[in-house]
């Protein structure tokens, strides 16, 4: 690995430039829409070279990373698939992989060779202010390999984010898009239905609020934009987390009824305590 | 205020305890049930007497603070009525006000001065060891008056939470009790439903989690036991936060459907993230 092209200067691509930053022998390149979100990438030190020409950032790439939403990946991949060393890895950061692997694949396929992930790191802020060295260490990455990956291809992938610190977990794309709906896209929506049931039942409320409520609603203030594109695209995995937790409230209505047994909410939330207890402790 | 009894060596009563300690002029006694644990307030030096006699912890205070679960305060408060002196402040930490204060208020009267407070303050974690000095600084305290109270007594337990470091909120005991079901009961029992709605959808996803995830599900680590107090006790508010959560959740299946309008889970997100964003920040 000698040049890795990041596109996109937000707060996933300025962590990776950042944690990249003091290998040596590696340089790094990072295009920005903006000719002067490239110029404060430079400013700001976060990688050596920075410009909002795409054929500069990936000439003589021999890694290409997208960290752009999504919805940006298909245009800028039909770009540079003619532009990049034939054979170099490619790789995106975006949060559903179905939808990507099926944009992303066919392009480079017999040009370079692409293999999915996904960083399960990252804050309800956004942008390159909040992006640091440190941002993956200790982190889940899910790798999204299928039928058509080069084994090798995934390994150097894998590498790839095992060197920034990530414990990698290899998953198709369809698998990752209905597991990380459980545990990502949903509780978003989950975290801002919170804040809206409440606001929408007694508003005065919200400014009682305590550090218990800030935390379990802290997602909620994510960037709209990117979570739209995000649960639009995994929708029909996302619905399905929405009716399962629907089914679990009734349960509770029940649990909370005269009719229960004393000890059943008791044992529900022993039980909650106890895997919520043993999710592994990664840092942010 | 010269000396202040504490009852319950807990995380609040730690705190309200080490919060008083550098205060001139003001003593401070904490009742725990078990003598050991008594012992152990002293050796840690968060209060300077302790026992698990209440009547040499409440003699000659003019201040009584219940940091108890809310079910054993009942038992403590007629055995304690005849022993302080009369016109003695009375408050309590419980999550729950209208039940306490039906309870406490009636064994009071005409003995002491009861009025109920709730700091909006704590964490997951419970017990003296997490106990802190600041804990209170920046939170919440709601003060529940009921028609009965005294004015001067409802000022009084005001001023103990300011000089704690709260913001004082004043509401009925009723009203505190839906308030609150909407911002803490109710999304306890939120996070620990999602922690088993996944963990029923698909455990292993649990273990791809990121730090979104064990924020959303944060509360969940708290202690079951006053937990299925305080969920049993506040019943038919829960009950109530739970059903408009279902139609909160009706309402966001509809939204990621195929015949919404492309903009309205962007508008959604928009109006939630504003939302969030101004709650009042406060320290933990």
């Amino acid at each position: 690995m000698k040049k890795v092209a990041i596109l996109g200067p937000g707060l996933l691509g300025g962590s990776i430039a950042l944690a990249l930053h003091a290998r040596d022998g590696v340089s790094v390149a990072m295009w920005a829409r903006r000719a002067e979100a490239a110029a404060e990438v430079v400013e700001k030190g976060v990688a050596e070279f920075a410009s909002s020409d795409l054929a500069e950032v990936v000439r003589d790439a021999d890694v290409v990373v997208f960290c752009t939403p999504v919805g940006a990946m298909p245009a800028l991949a039909r770009t540079i698939a003619p532009l990049i060393p034939p054979g170099a890895l490619v790789t995106d950061v975006g949060s559903v992989k179905a939808a990507v692997a099926a944009e992303l694949a066919p392009i480079f396929k017999g040009k370079a060779r692409f293999v999915g992930s996904h960083p399960m790191a990252g804050s309800e802020q956004a942008g390159l202010d909040a992006a640091r060295a440190e941002l993956f260490v200790g982190a889940t990455c899910i790798v999204t390999p299928d039928a058509d990956s080069q084994t090798k291809a995934v390994a150097e992938v894998c590498a790839f984010w095992e060197m920034l610190g990530c414990t990698v977990a290899r998953l198709s794309p369809q698998a990752h898009d209905e597991a990380v709906a459980l545990v990502s896209h949903f509780p978003h929506l989950l975290a801002a239905s919170l804040v809206e049931m409440v606001a929408g039942e007694n508003a005065a409320a919200l400014a009682l609020c305590g550090p218990g409520f800030r935390d379990t609603t802290r997602v909620a203030s994510g960037p709209p934009a990117m979570w739209t594109e995000i649960l639009q695209t995994n929708r029909a995995a996302v619905q399905k987390s929405a009716e399962a937790m629907i089914e679990k409230l009734r349960e509770i209505i029940t649990l909370l009824g005269p009719a229960a047994p004393k000890h059943a909410m008791h044992d529900f939330l022993t039980q909650a305590k106890n895997r919520r207890d043993s999710l592994r402790r990664t840092d942010r």
